[in-house]
């Protein structure tokens, strides 16, 4: 099978700026298409056309020979990043190359579909978006994908991520938390600022003022005992700059 | 048994700042004495005898009344930190007393010495120190210290973590690393401003300018590819304020 997929982007070896494998020295693939359109989405280069021309169509061989013209021998792990790479179902032949040649995978999507190859990914982070983003969970299909990881043996390898703007956010938060007891949650920062460049200067002391908030209603909710509450880590170095 | 333990500070919720549970919502309880002293110690007052009159000596009970009195039913996850709690054999008994209540045990220690309690910590941060700290590590303890808790299958509950001043630190690290490959290993920037309220408009720069040097040498370093690369988020947040 030489299906190809499409991608936008491959970059690194950087380190993951969020969630479960924060700190984590990785490569990343950025996948094109996304079946949501969240109103502060970061990276809508990927689905909203501005960037079509920069899609290559490659088969899974192809994306591993790029990822080792750009650091062959300096990666370990790779970041299937999106728009949303659970729209492509043949992802997991090259997540079978990257275990061959010894390297972890990681998976970003929003859980909004399955497919078998996610019980392939080393690291798989679940991210459904909350009401600031305008979308809105399908909880049946979240509560199907929580199900087949877990029957699978697989809660220590994939974690939840919430992303928080606002109160209803934290909410909405809770909710899936609480629905979801025994996956590792993890409440994150929005990024508001999301044009390349925005005065950085500026926009590490709202970032952290931000964090700081988030901080402070997670621990003032017994809710949210078990958290975890990170920041953008990348964003606090890089600003918004993409590709690094 | 109610032998008493000597505890310098008990507070929180508070998020951790470092390591292998960074951002996890959590108690801390910081016991007085270590067996080190090193150079840049950002705790030194739990050995160096300025707080020697804040000293308690509680029973394991007294310190989770204590916890109770600060934030009942607000935390499930405790972290001890020291000075070196190593040092003290009868950690186990407040342990268990955490776990009879289902509250996780963190703990942070320099790996000089090995107690069978380590054995129940749910969360264990093992920290030798570099050259820059002036200390030696006596790698026939942290042999053994890491065999013990291999041999028990707790590779997943332990991380090693080594603080990075520079170059000289970070070929140690590597040693270290290398020595124990099996070992979740966390890279951190080292904190030179360790004064309470020094200049913090001045200190978060400076912080994530460190941060991206050391995201920089583990980036062009392939000995690093497992490794995750970490700044100390609460002084990103609140400068090196004590009991936050
Ligand atoms: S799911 Fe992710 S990629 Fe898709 S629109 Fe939302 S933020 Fe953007
Ligand atoms: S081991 Fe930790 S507490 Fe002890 S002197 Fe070194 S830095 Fe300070």
């Amino acid at each position: 099978m030489n299906k190809t997929l499409p991608v936008l982007e491959i970059f690194g070896p950087t380190f993951q700026g969020e969630g479960m494998v924060i700190g984590k020295k990785t490569m990343f693939v950025r996948t094109a298409g996304c079946d949501y359109s969240c109103s502060w989405c970061d990276s809508a280069f990927t689905w909203d056309g501005s960037a079509k021309e920069d899609i290559k169509k490659l088969t899974p061989d192809e994306i591993w020979d790029r990822l080792n013209e750009e650091a062959e021998g300096n990666f370990s792990h790779v970041t299937i990043s999106g728009g949303n790479p659970a729209l492509l179902k043949h992802m997991g032949a090259f997540i079978d190359i990257l275990h061959t040649n010894e390297v972890e995978a990681a998976l970003e999507t929003q859980g909004s579909l399955w497919q078998d190859w996610f019980l392939k990914i080393d690291d798989l982070t679940i991210s459904p978006k909350p009401p600031s983003s305008l979308m809105k969970t399908n909880f049946q299909v979240l509560d199907d994908i929580i199900h087949r990881l877990t029957e699978a043996g697989k809660t220590q390898q994939v974690s939840l991520k919430v992303v928080i703007f606002n109160e209803e956010d934290f909410d909405y938060a809770k909710n899936v938390h609480q629905r979801y007891p025994h996956i590792p949650f993890y409440l994150q920062v929005g990024n508001e600022d999301t044009g390349e460049d925005k005065n950085r200067e500026d926009l590490v002391p709202r970032l952290l003022s931000r964090y700081e908030s988030l901080v402070d209603w997670t621990m003032k909710d017994s809710a949210m005992n078990r958290a975890r509450v990170l920041p953008q880590l990348h964003t606090l170095v890089w600003g918004n700059a993409r590709g690094v």
